[in-house]
């Protein structure tokens, strides 16, 4: 078994703490990575805190992980000692069904084993994410990461980074298109950054006019503060898609109005509970809603290899272990601009 | 100026009766039409007790119309007298904008000029619909009748076939897919007609156990009782698309659950308040919500046409225009299949 320093929550009302672990020995098939660099990603906030119930403690977060190949079983022939690699929010699934086969592990039938706060499919251990020195991992759910980027900077790709290029590329967004991106965090600055490399026309759509100068320094061609009811309606039928990160429970109409006809609003974000849609708001212009989570492996390994090309990474906060409790308050007040990243040899 | 009988409403709370009035003369692009038959829609009940508000009355609701040209105007190219003709639920568009120029004038930037219950763009006279003997419209808002199908058994596919024929096509249905149709009423019965006549494998979604036998006479090859909790969950995750035609309030991640990987939900109803969408339900399975209103006037064509080909028709219950209030009683009772059609032979 491999020790392993982690930081754990002990409970849904404990901070997160330091923690001992062990990890499996590296099987034929598994890499095991030292990992360098951790995002901190909201849904870590959300399930620490079992704010979608079902959470299992000791829980160590974190699903935005890239560190360095270390060790590789007998029969592991895509990774070797040395690479650099990476693991997203999800580390095992049945492999079997159509979902699976299809590269869409995401939406496994029998569910995907998350990162953290899962358990093994053969153990029915409890997974432990990426606020850790070291993890093991099948090397079919282990990605390859470029040397070319700062490895800091390119952690969120993981999650914030898949979560929005896998649906863009869906819908199939490009040159010609009009975006509009909802909500300026995590994602939505991903989002803002694919959209815009894609070729699309990009709009910022949030209500914080302070965000202006970052959205366009992002990428975004245009602001728009969502509060200004003369500069909402200039903009109805406007978009040919919107990308909505919002997780805050709000109208869905309110976008709608702004798509054209056969317009999409695309969903990645999950309010607390369900959100109102006008029928009326769709009928009157075919438009449509549509929800996405992150992405299989070999979307996110495309993802991953067009970032390396394009130059795309987040745009991060690298934090010591220690500050992550600090970090979660400053994320609830949307103070991050835009992915808190822990630095793991502050765990050493 | 042309003497017409009709119906009319003369207030939201009076019930239809006898009412005299006029149609212009044919003008250059015009054709006189003698109306045979018209449809009885939802939307008429809804229109005439002024419940989506803004009602002109008096109002002489109808929008399924058929009949036999009487009359041309002297630069009509597409129709001459004798020809049987189609009116759908809009007569005008403002022909310029960008969805006038592609065929999707029911999404007219400055809004369709419905058949009724609508004022005509440049007189600002009240448009009157098909409870009449006549009507007046220019030949491209008019559309070819086949004489191959029984005619009153046409008339309902002016909207109930085109509202249901547009969004199948749109989003792909054929041959290998498993198409729901929620709610079997006018709508609901066209749907599973087209479904089934475009190769998919159609199932019959209903609250209503009497259905069954009807809904696989009409081409469906299975039926589902939605109060069955075990059913529900036996289908859980295996349609490709369904078509919800229920306006009443319902709860949409009932049929949301019922979609696999990459479904959609086509919506044709319009409940009175928004419905909930938990948006775990679409990002759990990439699952998407579409709107479509009836269809534009090339695709309301090619649907007479198809149905022409294939042979499809409505299930028609043909009354006395003296008999239309009792119909509207009985239509609130869900008590009609599949759809109402006044001779206007008892009009004249």
């Amino acid at each position: 078994m491999i020790a392993t320093n982690a930081y754990a929550a002990q409970s849904a009302s404990a901070p997160l703490a330091p923690f001992s672990m062990e990890r499996r020995e590296p099987g034929e098939h598994d890499v095991q990575i030292e990992i360098l660099y951790c995002g901190v990603c909201h849904s870590d906030i959300h399930q620490v805190r079992d704010e979608w119930g079902g959470s299992i403690f000791p829980m160590v977060p974190g699903h935005e992980i890239v560190g360095r190949v270390v060790k590789v079983g007998s029969k592991v022939t895509s990774f070797k000692e040395g690479d650099l690699a990476g693991v997203g929010c999800f580390v095992d699934s049945c492999r079997t069904c159509a979902n699976c086969k299809e590269g869409l592990e995401q939406y496994c039938h029998e569910g995907m084993t998350s990162t953290y706060n899962a358990r093994e499919r053969d153990t029915q251990l409890p997974t432990y994410g990426g606020y850790s020195t070291q993890i093991v991992v099948d090397e079919k759910y282990t990605l390859h990461v470029s040397d070319k980027l700062p490895l800091h900077a390119v952690a969120p790709l993981l999650c914030a980074g898949i979560t929005t290029y896998s649906p863009l590329r869906y819908v199939g967004v490009g040159k010609g298109h009009k975006v509009g991106v909802v909500g300026l965090g995590g994602l939505g600055h991903m989002a803002v950054k694919f959209a815009a490399s894609f070729g699309a026309e990009v709009t910022m759509l949030s209500s914080s006019p302070s965000k202006e100068a970052d959205a366009q320094q992002l990428g975004a061609h245009y602001f728009a503060l969502t509060s200004d009811k003369a500069t909402m309606k200039k903009l109805a039928n406007s978009f040919d898609f919107i990308l909505n990160t919002v997780s805050a429970q709000h109208d869905y109409s309110t976008y709608l109005n702004l798509l054209r006809t056969n317009g999409t609003m695309i969903v990645v974000g999950v309010p607390p509970t369900p959100s109102q849609v006008p029928a009326f708001n769709l009928i009157s212009n075919r438009r449509s809603i549509i929800g996405s989570l992150i992405g299989g492996i070999k979307e996110t390994q495309e993802m991953l290899d067009y970032c390396a090309e394009k130059n795309i990474v987040s745009d991060v906060e690298v934090i010591d272990v220690k500050d992550i409790n600090n970090a979660y308050e400053r994320m609830l007040k949307g103070d991050v601009r835009y992915r808190f990243v822990i630095d793991i040899a502050s765990l050493k």
